[in-house]
C-alpha cells in the first residue's frame, strides 16, 4: 500500500480498513456509518434553482421499488423516484453542459467515428447533473450504459429522472436504504440479454459486487475505470493478491485530476470553509497545519496571501524542506499548539491532532480537518464527560472544557471542504472527461497493451484532458515545429514529459 | 468635502443624494428604499446559536409600543420586542465581549477614573452583541446612555432586551415601520428631566431628528461622534453652510477604521462573497476591478493570490501608477469587457458599467458591486423588456439576453460583501473603540480646542486604537528610549506620524 | 520636526543634526564625513558604456579650477574636467533621453508655450544624465540655468563637459574639494549681470550658500524647489524660526516620488543589495525587518515572497497592526535575535540595533541598513579591540568576535540599497518631473497663492507626475463622464482626491 | 529520450548533439567551443577574498605539467599550478565547511563505520572550495580519491593546492588546454598499483576516457556516479545501445537536486541575473516567459511577486493549465512579442526566439536565457550585416536595428544565471551530498541490486539528502509514532511516498 500523503478525495466516501478485505468477506451493512454524512455535493448555480426540490422527499412516502413508471417512450427499465421530474433535471443537465465544455467537444468529435460503439458501460457513480453530462456523452460516443448511485444520499433525483426518461436505465434515487442500494446496483448487472463489457466504478462497490456475484462476468470485461482512493486501493489489493481478473485503470492519480482535487481546489475551499462556517478574519492570525503535501501546500499559499502567519508540521524530509524554501516555519506540533488560532490537519495519517493537543489550545481555537478521512483529529478523546459539547451552527461545535475554554471543532472533524464547502464544477468537469478517455483507452487498447494489473491514465491522454479544459481560460497552447519535435526527441502531439517528471 | 474614491461604508445605509440636504426638509418615508435590503449583520459564531430565535417574529404580533414590560428592577423605560429574551441576549453580549478586547480593556483602565462621568450620550447605532459591548462600556467609563437603533431591520431583540434589563432605556425592534423609527429616536432624546450632552450617530439621523425638533439641545451638547460616510458628508456639508454648531467628530476616516474596513476587509471578503454566491473557482479567471482605491487593492490582491487574471481600471493616475506597480494591467473597461469573467466594481462613482457594456460581456460573466453605493452597475438599465431575469439563488440573479446569453448579477448591484458576506466582529471591535474614544476625547477636551468644525480623529487617538487590538495577535511593541525619542523628536507616546503621513 | 519614519533619501547624503542649525554657524568642512561614500549612482545600461572614462581621472592632475577652457562657441562660463569629453557625455544624455519620456512629453507641450520664459534658476543636485536632461528640458520650456553639484563625488565628468558645450553654464567635476564644492556653487549664484529667481536645490547646501552670502537676492526669488530629506528639514526649520523668506516646495513628500524612492524602489534592492554582496539564497531564510514604513513594507514583501521567514519590529501601533494584518509576527528585536539570518533596520531611528543585539547574533548573522541615515546599526560599538574586522568584499565586512562567530556587516551600515545596488533611471524621471513641476507652479503661481511658508507639491502636478509616466506601462486611463465628474463633485482633470487621502 | 523540458543544469557545460554519440568517434577538440565561456562559479563571500588570486596567473608562465612540485610529506603525485597557495586554499575550504554542514555530518557519523573503507574512487568535476569538501569527507568515510576538473577554466588553484597538500593526488589548474584536460584525466586513472572501483562524473567526460583507454577497467569498477545532464543523457544513449557494463546512477533528477537547481535557485537568479545586467526596474514591466517547467515556474512567481505582468507559453497543456491556475496568461509568443519588455526562455528546446520575433519585438526590450542550452534564442540569426551589435557592459549587448532600434540581449544567449548571477553554496551543499550518498550506496549494494542500467537515487536517500539540510533553517521534523507508521504502512524512517510522488 503506498498512499501515504494527504490527498482530497473529492469522489469517495472514506472508508474503513477492513473494507478492502472484501472480496470473501460478508459485509455487515448496519456498520457502515461512512454512507451518512457525506459531503454536500456540488451546488453550481444552475443547480440551486431547484432547491424548491428539495421538499421532493416529503411528496410521496412510497417506495420507488414499490412503484410503476414509465418514461415517455413507454420504457419501465429504470427505478427513480419520480420521472415526472424529467423536464426539471433535464434544465440541470443543460446548464452544466454549458459547465463543461470538454465533453461536449468530446461529443462533437465522436460525429464521425463512435470509439465505444460496441461498448456496454455499467456504473456507479455520483448521480448529478454532471455525471448525467457524462452519461450522456458515453452514449454520443456509441456506449450502452447502465447506472446506479455509489452513495444513498447524494442522487439528485430530477436528474435521475431526466436520465430515465432519456432511455437510460439508472437505478436510484435520494435516501436508499442499504438493501435498497444493492439492489440498484444489481439491477444494474443482473440483466436479461445484457452483459456488461466495461465497469465504471467510484468506491468499488459495484466491482466488489461483481466479484462476489457474477464472477463470470469478467469473461466478457475488458477493463475497469475506477476513481477513488478507496476504490484504487482496493484494486491494488487484488492485484497484489493475485486476484484482479481485468486490467484496472486508476484515474485517481493522474496530474490533471490530483491538482485540481487538491492543490487547486484546496487553496480556494480552506478559505471558504472558514468562512463560512466560523466567519473569522484571516489576517494575522497564526495557523498551524498539519502536513504538507497538495492540501497543504494549498492550505498554506491561500492562507500566506490573506495574511496569516503559517507554521507547517511534516514527517517526510523532503517535504519538509519545500515548506521552508516555500517560507514556512517548520515546527512539531506541540511547539506552536499553545499560540496558534487555527489548527488545520492534511496528512492522510491518524491521530495528528490528539486530546493533549487539544487540551493544551487556547481558548477559541478552531480545528478542522482538510486531510484524506476523519481520523487526523482524535475526535473521539473529546466524548468524555468533563467536556461540554455545543452545536453553535450547523457543522460547527463548542467544545468547552471545565475551565471555560472553548475549541471550535468543525465538521466533527470530517473533511472541511466538502461538508462546508462545494466542489466547483470545473473540478467535476476534469474527473469526468478522464473518466471518459480511460474508457475509451481501455476500450480500444489492442490486445496485450494492458495485462491484469492497475494502470495509470497514459501520459497522453492525462495532457489530453488539460488540453480540452484550456478553451476554458482562452488560452493558446504552442506547437512544437517539426525541427523543434525532432531536436527534443518527441511526437508533436506528445506526451512531452517523461513518466517520472513531476509537474 | 471631497469623498471621491470608494470606500465600504459597513455601517452605514446607502443615502441618496436629496438627503444631505436634510436640514430643512420634510422627508418622505414611503421614499426611502434604502431602509429596505440592508446588509446580513455580523454573525459571529457565537450569535449564530441563537438562530433558534429567528422564529420570535411569529410570536407575538403585537407592536412593542402598545406593550407594557418592566424589567427586574422595574423599570419600564424602553421598548423593546420582548424583555423576557434578556436571558438570552445576556449570553450572546458576554460572548462578544470575549472578542473585543479593546473595550474590555478600557473597562478594565477606567475602574479608577471615570472619563466619561457625568457624560448623558445619546446613542443610534444598529443594535447587536458588539453595540451593547460598547454601550456597557461607555456606561462602565461613566456615561448614562440612552439608545435607539440607526435601522429598522437590523435590531437583534434579545440584545435590546439584555440592555434593557440592565437599565439602558433601549428603543429598538427589528422590524420597525418608519414611524416606528421616529417615534424609538423621540423617545431617546425627548425625556423629563435629561438632556444628552453627546450624540453618537451612524448615518445622521438622530442628529437630523435634534436638528429639526429640538434645535435647542444643542446648546448642551459638547460633540458628535458620527460613523457613517453618509453621515459625515451631511455634517460637511452643515458645515460649509454654516450651520453646525457644535464640534464633530468623524472617525469613519481614522487610519484604522479606514484600512479595516476597506483594504483588510474586503481583501477576504470579495473571496467569500464571491464564492457563496457561485461557487465559482477563482484559479485562471480574468477579472477587471474598476477602481484601484483601497477596497480594489484589497480585491486585487486577493484574486491575484487566487491565481485570477486581474486588470484595472483608474481614473485617478497615482493610483493607476500603484496599480502598474503591483503588477495590474490597467486599462479601460472597454478593452477587456468582452473577455473577463468577472467584473468587480469600487469606484464610489455611478454608471461606470453601463448598460452598453453590460451587452458586450461573454455568457456567464459574473457583475458585482463593492463599492460604496448601488449605483456603480446601472441595473436600472437591464430592467427592459427584452432581458428575462432569474433568480437562482438568494442574492443571485441570472439576466438572459434574447440569444441566450447569461450574465450573473449578485445582490442587484448594492455591496457584495455586506450582502453576501459578513463583517468579523474585529472590524466591528475597531470601529466601536474608535467610537468610544472619540465620545472621550470630545467631552473631555478643552474649551477651545473644538470649534463647530468636523474633525478627524486625533492620531495619538487612532494610535490607541490600534495598540488595544495589538494583543490579539499576540504582537508586541518596541517603545523607543528616551535617547532615541529626543533624537527623533517624539513623545515618546506618540503620536508618531506627521498628519500627512500615508501608512 | 515630523519626519519620523524612515524613508529613503535617494538624492541627498546623510546630514547630521547640527547642519540644520547652519542659518549662522561657520561650518567646519573637515568635519565632514558625509561628503564621502556616498552612493554609487544611477547606473544604467547606457551610462555603463562610459566605464572606460573610469581612467579619466588618471589623465590629469591639473584642477580644473586652473584651467583655461571654451567651448565650441567661444563660451568660457563654467568649469569642468575637460570640455573635449562633450561627445561622449552627450550620447549619455541621448541615452537618457530615451528613458526619461516624461521629460521629453514636457519639452514637445514647451513647443507653443514657454512656462519658464524669463525664469533663471540657479540648481545644485547630483550631475549625471538624468539631471542633464532635466536642465535641458527647463531650458527648452524657457528658462536660463545654472549649474552646480550637491556632491563632491556625484559628478559624471563628461555629463557635465556636454552641458558645458551645449551652453549651460556648469561648474562641477569628480573629486572636488570641500573648497572647490562652494566655490562652484558661488559660480552659479555670484555673476555679474545676471541674478537667480528660482532655486532648484538637493540638500540645501545652495540654499543655505544664498542665505549666508546673499541674502538679497531673495528680494528677487519666487521659490524654492527642495528635493531632499535633509534639505526639505532645513526648510521647516527655517519656517518655524520665522526665517524663510520665500516659498519653498517641498517635492520629496509628493505621493508618486515617496512610494517610488520607498515601497516600489526598496522592494528590489533589497533583494539586489544583498544579492550582489552575499550572494546569499533567500529562501527558508529567518529576517527581522526593524521598522514598518514604506520602506520596511517594501522590504517585507519582497523578502516574503522569495520565501523567508519574516519578523517585524516597529514603535507605532498603526504601522504594527498593518504589519499583523499583512502576516508578519510582531516582535521585540530582542525575542529573535539569537536566532534571524538577516537583520534588516529602516526605521530612520539610531541605534535600533546595538552592540548588545550583534553580541547575540549568530554565527553567520547579516546585518545591514536600509533606512535613512547610518545612525540605526552602532556601528562604532563594534570597534573595539577584541572584535577583528576582515574586509572580505566590497561593501562586506566580516567582524569576527573572539569565538570565530563572524557578523557579516554590509556597506559600514550605511544604506544598503545606495552603496550596493543601483536607482533604476525610472525613479529618476519621475523625481525630475516632479521637480520640473514644481519650478513652473512656484514660478507662474499668481502672487498671493504661496507665502513664505513650506508647501507640498499640489496634488493636480503630482496625479500630473503620475499621468506622465503611464505611457511606460502601456497603461490606459478613464476619463470621468460630464456626469459622474457632477457626481462626485470633482473636476474631470483632477485633482481625484481630498488631502488627506493616503493612498 | 527523456529530457524534454528545461531545468538548469548548473554542473555541466553545453554539449553538442554530436558529443552523445562520443562512444567510438575521434573527438575534435579545437571544435569545442562549449569549455569557453562557462558559468562564473559560485562565489561565496569566502571566496571572494581570494580575488587577491585573480593576478595569479600573471606570475608564472611555465605549464604545471612542467614544474616539479613536492606537497609537505615528499609526495609529488599531484599536479596544480602551485603548491605554495596551499595555505589560502585551506582557508577557503575552511570557511565552505562552514556552509556545508550535512556533508560534515556525514563525516561525524563515519567515526566509527567506514562505508567507503576500501572504496577507490576517481572524480572529474570543477574543483572548488565546495568540491574539495566533498573530496575530503570521501576521505573521512574511507575513499581513496584521485581528482581530475571537469573544466579548463573552473578550477580554483588554491583550493587544487590545498588539496594536494594534504595528500589529495589531484590534476587541475585554471587555463588548461584541451590537450592538459585529457593528461588531468588519464593521470587520475594511469596509475600503477592503483585502480579505481568507483567514477565521479560530471560531464561524461572521465566516464568517456575510460571507455576509450581502459575499457577493462570496468570489471573492478562498481558503479558510476554521473552529475550532469549531459552526462545522464550520454548514459542512457550507452544503456539504449546495450553498451553500459556497470551500474550508473543518475543523481541529476533526484527531487531534491531538481528543486533546488530549478525552481528554488531560479526563482531568485532571474531577478539577480535581470538586475546585475541591467538594473532595471521590474514593476509594471510585461515580461512572457517561455516554458513553465520547473525553471520557468521559478522566474514566473519571482516576476509576478515584484509586480511584473507575467505571459507564458507552452507545449504541454498540462504544464499550461498550470500556467493558467497560477495566474498566468496563457499564450502564443507572437501575439504579445510586440507588447513586452522582457522574453525569457525556459524550455530547454531550439530557436523558441526567432530572427522574425527580435524583428517584431520593441525598442529595449530585454531578451535572455534561463534555459537548458544556448539553442533557445536564435542569436545567429541577428549575426547579420544590417544589424550592429554594441557592447555595453560585461554580459550585455546592444542589438541594433537600421532604424534605431535596440534589443538588449544578455549573456549572448547563454543562461542568464549561470553567466551573469552566482550559484548559492547552499545549492551546491545539496549537490555534493547527493553524490557522496550515491557513491555510498552504489559502493555498498548487495549484489544484484542494481544491474547495468542507469538508476534514479532511491528515495530512501533523497529524504536524507533533505534531512541533512533541515538544521539549516532550525527546522524540526516530527516522526511517526509506532501506531501511525503501521496505519500508513510506512516504515518510520521513511521512504514516505511511492515513487511516482510528484512532490
Amino acid at each position: 500500500m503506498e498512499r501515504t500523503e494527504s490527498t482530497q478525495d473529492t469522489t469517495a466516501f472514506n472508508m474503513p480498513d477492513w473494507m478492502i478485505q472484501f472480496a470473501d468477506q460478508k459485509r455487515e451493512f448496519n456498520k457502515r456509518p461512512t454512507k451518512i454524512g457525506r459531503r454536500s455535493l456540488s451546488r453550481s448555480i444552475s443547480q440551486s434553482s431547484t432547491d424548491s426540490y428539495s421538499s421532493d422527499s416529503s411528496d410521496d412516502e412510497t417506495s420507488p421499488r414499490d412503484k410503476q413508471q414509465k418514461n415517455s417512450k413507454g420504457s419501465s427499465d429504470f427505478c427513480v423516484k419520480n420521472i415526472k421530474q424529467a423536464e426539471f433535471g433535464r434544465r440541470e443537465i443543460e446548464i452544466a453542459e454549458q459547465e463543461m465544455p470538454a465533453l461536449m467537444a468530446l461529443r462533437k468529435r465522436a460525429q464521425g467515428e463512435k470509439p465505444l460503439a460496441g461498448a456496454k458501460i455499467v456504473g456507479c457513480t455520483h448521480i448529478t447533473a454532471q455525471t448525467a453530462v457524462l452519461i450522456e456523452t458515453l452514449g454520443a460516443l456509441g456506449a450502452q450504459c447502465r447506472w446506479a448511485a455509489c452513495n444513498i444520499y447524494s442522487t439528485l433525483n430530477e436528474v435521475a429522472a431526466a436520465l430515465a426518461e432519456s432511455g437510460v436505465p439508472v437505478f436510484s434515487w435520494k435516501g436508499e436504504s442499504e438493501d435498497d442500494f444493492w439492489w440498484c446496483i444489481d439491477r444494474c448487472v443482473n440483466v436479461e440479454g445484457w452483459q456488461p463489457n466495461m465497469i465504471l466504478d467510484d468506491g468499488g462497490d459495484l466491482t466488489h459486487w461483481i466479484y462476489k456475484k457474477y464472477p463470470n462476468m469478467f469473461k466478457k470485461i475488458k477493463g475497469i475505470v475506477e476513481e477513488s482512493v478507496t476504490g484504487v486501493h482496493r484494486l491494488y489489493q487484488l492485484s497484489k493478491a493475485g486476484k484482479l481478473c481485468v486490467p484496472a485503470m486508476n484515474v485517481n492519480d493522474s496530474v490533471t485530476k490530483q491538482k485540481f482535487d487538491n492543490l487547486y481546489c484546496c487553496r480556494e475551499s480552506i478559505l471558504d470553509g472558514l468562512k463560512r462556517t466560523t466567519d473569522m478574519m484571516f489576517g494575522g492570525k497564526q495557523v498551524v497545519v498539519c502536513g504538507y503535501g497538495e492540501v497543504g501546500k494549498g492550505c498554506c499559499a491561500a492562507l500566506k496571501a490573506m495574511g496569516s502567519i503559517v507554521y507547517v508540521t511534516e514527517i517526510d524530509p523532503i517535504c519538509a524542506l519545500q515548506a521552508c524554501m516555500d517560507g514556512f516555519r517548520l515546527v512539531k506540533l506541540n511547539e506552536v499548539i499553545r499560540q496558534v488560532d487555527i489548527v488545520i490537519t492534511c496528512t492522510g495519517n491518524k491521530n495528528v491532532v490528539t486530546r493533549e493537543h487539544l487540551d493544551r489550545m487556547k481558548n477559541g481555537c478552531i480545528v478542522c480537518n482538510m486531510g484524506h478521512s476523519n481520523t487526523e483529529i482524535d475526535v473521539a478523546s473529546l466524548r468524555t464527560p468533563e467536556l461540554t459539547w455545543e452545536r453553535v451552527r450547523s457543522q460547527v461545535d463548542h467544545v468547552i472544557w471545565p475551565d471555560g475554554k472553548r475549541i471550535v471543532l468543525l465538521a466533527e472533524g470530517r473533511l472541511l471542504n466538502l461538508s462546508c464547502s462545494t466542489v466547483p464544477t470545473f473540478v467535476l468537469s476534469i474527473t469526468a472527461t478522464t473518466q471518459a478517455l480511460a474508457l475509451i483507452e481501455l476500450y480500444n487498447a489492442p490486445e496485450g497493451r494492458y495485462k491484469q494489473d492497475v494502470y495509470l491514465l497514459p501520459k497522453k491522454m492525462d495532457e489530453y484532458v488539460a488540453s480540452l479544459h484550456l478553451p476554458t481560460f482562452d488560452a493558446h497552447l504552442t506547437e512544437l515545429s517539426d525541427e523543434q519535435a525532432k531536436y527534443l526527441g518527441l511526437n508533436k502531439n506528445g506526451p512531452f514529459k517523461p513518466n517520472y517528471y513531476r509537474y
